[in-house]
């Protein structure tokens, strides 16, 4: 192993992930031991590709604790795609699905449901430019819905829930592409969980699905009609083997998995996280140069946003930390600021080095 | 670099990969020269990424000769998402798209495309089980269709199209998955081309999609209606990176087409597979013990399948074969008999390792 030049990648995502992670991959890359082929080059109806997956699975299922009537899955396309399969597989035309529109992943979300069924707004904090959650005195929820879709952590506005919302029997849908396994999760209070696995589950290219036996089911009576691809209880059925998965990120996706449980689970994790998050937080508000951008009691703990005083100051900022070796500090082109990312993969020395480099850079520019 | 202990994988694909790309990836792996991140952990959204792509792009449309008004994209779901999107796109409610029958992957597409629109089947080769291509003067093409789909090469049956059907002008789309760029292609004859990369230009997990100016504008028109992640015009307007694209499959395809251009491009690469191929079909005419299952002149230079005088027989074949550390010869579960890929990057040597194992196993229980 070759020693290598690494910087602090603070990106929303694809983002950084476990460092021995990375050296494992490297080490077995050419030939997996005992296989004699690259994970790059086996066959997917290999037994031992099937070892492979059937392992994340149950890694998967072990530290979410999903009770054993759900499924989880290995699906392509990406959070993207799940906004348009939700409403095709469970949205009937004589039915309303319930959004709560608390970020820009949702409004996105709720463009593709429009797309296939009735779609009402339970809550919307757009007017507050999406800085917070909504209460859940505010849900307006429709009885009988088809399900409520929420989106568990915003990227690029830097919330997150902090409980989960009441929604009574309605079959509840989370997009957690960005949260998810960086805490601990209450699967049986959801129907289906979807996940892009780009920030703290692997990288790009696999999407992770945990679905309710009930709506494996529903989604089943759609067979003839849906696109075979884009239905779950086809992917379900065949152990997300219909088609060739994404046979490295599944693989890749696995061996965080291991590192997570080696940490000692999402409890643990969580510890961390809390640490890195508040660290960061507590120099945001210490002097009033720095600004959150998102309510107190609604931050999140993955995506760290906030302000400088002036747009000139925060391109300043982007360009000298950059020059830091401090990556990816900029905000989402639709908000602007600054977004810092705290992965689970995030080191702490990570946020010691930005926290030094914020005073650092207000006490030159402030 | 450890040495590490290979084998001859004739996995039909995810398949072979070469060494030196192998080689780079593993090299690079932790962190990407000049950038200090893995290929795994950085932002699409970011320069290093984008040169990335743009090199991809730029040496696909090298290698296949494609024309400046010709897209190419990276999606994700494989061939078996594009049998959905194709007829989704391009297959209007008083429109009929016409479907070459030629393999089983022809017939899965001509399933999705039911599901969409009218189809009429310009002709067929099931009732001979698939093993030969129609012939030109076969074809019962629709005026004004849509489209006609073909399959140019048949993983499973082992035959492949030496040239072209003539389809008039009637835009011709053609899944490629398992020959393309085995041999030169005529893209300026195509409207649309798409190929799963997990045979000869790279790992499961993206794929390639070629497609000629006007089907992009038939495909904007459609874009308030369909899922916007199945809309070739989202894809085309945004480069690519609508969403996250699977950034770490697009790289090692990138690579492996930096080896092809490397071995001369794809007339240097078929004349290697014409001989590969050659060899592996001399054998098993010479004696009769071995039986191709495709007709002679369809033969498939990626895909070589055949039988043994009985079942019995195949089963220690594929067993002893095995054995010798030549994996993945057993056929395709829904025909049975034998099959060998020979991908580009499958080795010369491994074909002379297995002609001289069926010399053997013919001497011993022939």
């Amino acid at each position: 192993m070759t020693t290598v030049q690494r910087i602090f990648n603070f990106s929303a995502g694809p983002a950084v992930l476990p460092l021995p992670v990375l050296e494992e991959i490297q080490r077995d890359l050419v030939a997996l031991p005992g296989v004699g082929m690259s994970i790059l080059e086996i066959s997917h109806r290999s037994g031992a590709f099937e070892a492979i997956l059937t392992q994340a699975e149950s890694d998967i299922r072990t530290l979410a604790g999903a009770p054993s009537n759900y499924r989880i899955l290995f699906l392509q396309g990406g959070a993207s795609l799940q906004f348009s399969m939700v409403p095709m597989n469970f949205l009937a035309s004589s039915a309303t699905a319930d959004y709560i529109d608390a970020g820009s992943w949702a409004d996105k979300a709720i463009k593709e449901a429009r797309k296939v069924g009735t779609v009402n707004i339970a809550a919307s904090t757009k007017a507050d430019h999406y800085a917070r959650i909504p209460a859940q005195s505010e849900l307006k929820l429709t009885p009988g819905a088809a399900y409520v879709h929420m989106t568990s952590n915003n990227t690029i506005e830097g919330t997150e829930y902090k409980q989960l919302p009441d929604v009574g029997s309605t079959p509840l849908v989370s997009d957690t592409s960005s949260d998810m396994f960086s805490r601990p999760i209450d699967v049986s209070r959801h129907a289906l969980i979807y996940a892009g696995a780009q920030k703290n589950m692997g990288p790009a290219g696999v999407t992770v699905v945990i679905i309710r036996d009930d709506l494996v089911g529903r989604s089943a009576v759609r067979k003839s009609s849906l696109p075979t691809m884009l239905n779950y209880a086809v992917h379900a059925e065949n152990n997300s083997l219909y088609n060739t998965p994404p046979a490295f990120a599944v693989y890749t996706l696995g061996l965080v998995m291991k590192w997570l449980i080696g940490l000692g689970g999402l409890g643990a994790v969580a510890a961390l996280n809390q640490q890195k998050a508040a660290k960061l937080y507590a120099e945001i508000d210490r002097t009033g140069f720095y600004r959150g951008t998102a309510r107190k009691e609604d931050r999140s703990l993955m995506n760290v946003t906030f302000r400088l005083p002036t747009e000139e100051l925060e391109k300043t900022f982007v360009n000298e930390s950059a020059a830091a070796g401090l990556d990816g500090l900029k905000g989402h082109r639709s908000v602007g600021g600054m977004r810092a990312s705290l992965y689970n993969a995030f080191p702490e020395a990570g946020v010691d080095a930005l926290v030094a480099f914020m005073k650092e850079f207000e006490r030159r520019r402030g």
